[in-house]
């Protein structure tokens, strides 16, 4: 405290997190172009996702002149929300076109944020879009396993408390013992036993030991009423049983730093965020513009695309290449070898969503209301429950979201196959709901056109990457710095550099991959490279002048 | 699966219900009285609580003729919220207005509702109250000692994930010592090794002994970011600091079965409910109509009220009483000698809560978007963040919330001493913002007239309300039913049966004390044993006839 007191805000703020008491702010400088910095100079932007967007609505503030060349008809890209009338069309021209209630929606691609992506939040705050709490976990939620309990669902809080139960009840058994007295100090030994006892919320048996017995944390077979109508509390769960169920990915998932119980989403859609910087950007982004030809010239690059079958082109002092790396593989280009040989090096993983629109049986029957349920067995691993239109009568809930390739549900034959097993996992959690599942939409992100894939492989960065989706997927994880690779440049390095007057930009180029948060950051930092750039060189003109 | 697929949904409903294994529906059944059962009955309901409220509702449905008299000049009792230009009268005449932006309010009473308590949001379904998440915890939200860690704040995050660190290392110890074989069987040691070394987040070190050395689910010291910013861990916190903070209330309480992680509330204020009752109800209701008088007439009651000064009364088949013990102390009446002993027997706890208007700092500069900061040591014991307009400019920020009958904060010597304690505790959480907060307005529910008393203290109650609320604040505790006493018949017992033609209702009636659905369901109960009656006392006529 005395920092603080003498030091002020400041002082306090930051001896604090030095000591990591503290949240830190999610980066060092937010970004701050200095105004007319970049008159004259022209910028040519590949891709309107979100990295492409964030990087022209910064140099348009800052007076650059910006053309940012997107292949589809939406800004976006793996921001894209699913909603009545979206057609989806994968590259064998396979069509899906959704036809559902006025409300409901799907995000196929990014659908949360976490409290921590600050820029990401700032720019929703910026752009004016309205915001709303996304339930990423429920102790409602369902968690299943063929070979377990007889192949029932058990409610989250189950296998949460029980386990902590048990788990409170086994260490306090060692500790009477005295099998940690080298490890736990005589002094601690008593507030130790304290602690477990709320810990796993564990009574005394006759002999004064610490059992469990069951938790109201764990759910209650009978809810408490009026009058006489008293709560009944279920018997745990055996700790045999919750080891053959392996729970443990669905149950650990929310403590991962950026999967926490409650996170945001935009009202209505995550695409409220790139519809939001398009309208700001208007006419400076080119829609159904794919990129065709990426070049060099002497001073600057030069950009061919096509438009409505029209061959056009752009010149540019600077470009951003804010499109995902599948795609530079079909470009032709002037790259450096080494960018080539990264491009060559990078692959993508291929996740799929999975949506179907359905009365919310899960808010009405189940008490659910968002959160995802997990199935550790079978082609299905989890169930995610909308968190937007909470107690209304129909929402689009996900059935299915993870990699297709070498794995059980990329194996089955075909898209019938793919829905079949999508709606059984919802019947697995929910006998006889499986059936109120209707008008499914299927996005694997590996069929969909000017993607190829859902984010960068972290294995194929050599170690670069090392961004937060790969953890949150298997659960656990850890989130300190990869490891260097023995000798030579990983692709993460390499799009690191600018080859040339060409920068690479997207959560690829950060270690946060496959969030929002990642591109954004991507962008800030190439667009400082390029300002940066430009002052200096504009500095080396003045003086030769 | 097999009674699912052979017997409906209902089969396999019921059979996994009784096995345990899923939600049990909130009640039994949902109240549904005959349409024009109640016709030519006069009933007079006494309190607009939500109780009386939700009673008068669901028997003017049925053709009951209702008489609500309602001491304020608003519906909704405890379920008040303030907003500016709000009044707090204390019993003393005490006065605070509250003058703060248009949006923001504070919960004075309830102010969170857990998805399980079906029947009030069926209720806000009905009568088409918005609602949005309640954040009720947060990895974020902070955790302070004054005897631990230099007094300085630590995140729930480190706290939760730090302490279950060390539990999975020290069980993972034994478990190699052979400490637990004859509990753990040899099949299930090696599995049970594995779940701890998820569950804790454990490496293994160079002896292959599972160790706790931080996860970055405890937090990062430095954020990822975009280039070369990888994330940095957090040191853990030691078992031994942790044991010192004794931060275990707070951290448990969001595994209570009724204070989940996420609950809901109206959007712009709980009041949103009872406003919706009465709007309903229309001029059903009297307002600024004090009871002054209940007295029993050979066929019925006679209820005295003032009004704006004038003695009125109200003549009626049944009375339904909804008001606060505390009151029923304070009016003349014709209760049977029991029920007089109950009324004398039953004492109230007396939570205040204190709110202030402030910038949203703790969104801004600790990524805190609702849930709840506990203090183990001082004067107020936690700092409640609001959960609605999220991302705004400035909200009210709740900064205790507790009992002040022999506790240091009712010691305290008066208004402006517990001011400053509230604003004390913001400042130990989160140092040199606690000048931020301004306009405070101060709710203790014991001096509230009308009130005078939060809700009946269990103990009071001899076992019977054995509800939420007891729990909730001391974190742990039980759901089972409460111990019967050994002779005689308790309050609440009392309470439960009618006294000639007079029933009792609010939550202090039912087995969730405390909490809206135990005033709605002890509300459905005495509508339905008066609905019995008049059934069987008009089937008596007609037989007479």
């Amino acid at each position: 405290m005395r920092v603080g007191e003498t030091g002020g805000y400041s002082a306090a703020f930051f001896t604090m997190q030095a000591m990591g008491l503290m949240a830190a702010p999610a980066n060092a400088s937010e970004l701050k172009l200095p105004v007319g910095s970049g008159k004259g100079v022209r910028v040519a932007i590949l891709g309107g996702g979100v990295a492409g967007l964030a990087a022209a609505y910064e140099m348009q503030k800052a007076g650059f002149q910006c053309t940012v060349l997107e292949a589809r008809h939406r800004p976006g890209g793996r921001n894209w929300t699913l909603r009545t009338g979206s057609v989806i069309e994968f590259d064998d021209g396979t069509k899906q076109t959704a036809a559902w209630q006025p409300g409901s929606y799907m995000n196929a691609g990014p659908a949360r944020i976490p409290s921590v992506h600050k820029t990401v939040l700032a720019y929703c705050k910026e752009l004016g879009v309205p915001m709303e709490c996304e339930i990423n976990t429920s102790r409602s939620a369902l968690l299943q396993n063929d070979h377990a309990f007889d192949g029932k669902a058990i409610e989250m809080r189950q296998a949460h408390n029980d386990t902590r139960g048990h788990v409170a009840e086994l260490l306090s058994k060692c500790m009477r013992q005295g099998s940690l007295d080298q490890e736990i100090g005589k002094d601690d030994r008593d507030r130790m036993l304290d602690f477990l006892r709320i810990y796993g919320d564990l009574r005394a048996d006759a002999k004064g030991n610490y059992v469990y017995t069951g938790s109201n944390r764990a759910g209650v077979s009978r809810m408490a009423g009026a009058g006489n109508q008293t709560a009944e509390l279920r018997p745990p769960l055996e700790m045999h049983a919750l080891l053959d169920a392996n729970f443990w990915r669905g149950m650990l998932f929310e403590e991962d730093f950026d999967y926490q119980a409650t996170m945001f989403q935009p009202v209505g859609g995550m695409d409220r965020i790139p519809y939001a910087f398009a309208k700001k950007l208007g006419n400076l982004v080119h829609y159904n513009a794919p990129v065709t030809e990426i070049r060099k010239t002497p001073n600057g690059v030069r950009i061919l695309y096509k438009q409505n079958g029209t061959a056009k082109r752009v010149e540019a002092d600077y470009c951003i290449c804010a499109l995902p790396v599948t795609m530079l593989k079909t470009i032709a280009n002037d790259f450096a070898p080494d960018v080539k040989k990264a491009i060559d090096a990078t692959t993508y993983n291929d996740s799929f969503k999975i949506g179907w629109e359905s009365k919310r049986f899960w808010e009405t029957d189940f008490n659910l209301y968002g959160g995802i349920s997990w199935l550790s067995t079978g082609p299905i691993s989890l169930v995610w429950y909308p968190s937007g239109h909470l107690l209304s009568e129909t929402g689009v809930v996900l059935s299915g979201y993870s990699g297709e390739r070498n794995s059980e549900f990329g194996r089955l034959p075909n898209m019938q196959a793919k829905l079949d097993a999508s709606r059984a996992a919802v019947e697995k959690l929910h006998p006889g709901f499986g059936e109120q599942l209707q008008k499914p939409m299927y996005v694997p992100w590996g069929k969909i056109p000017y993607n190829l894939g859902s984010w960068a492989n972290v294995g194929g960065f050599g170690g670069g990457g090392g961004g937060g989706r790969g953890r949150g997927r298997d659960g656990g994880g850890r989130g300190d710095a990869p490891p260097q690779p023995a000798s030579g440049e990983t692709p993460y390095q390499t799009f690191l550099k600018p080859d040339d007057r060409i920068y690479f930009a997207g959560d690829h180029c950060s270690h946060i991959n496959a969030w929002m948060e990642g591109a954004v950051l991507a962008s800030h930092r190439v667009v400082e490279m390029i300002s940066e750039r430009v002052k200096s060189s504009a500095g080396a003109k003045a003086a030769a002048v």
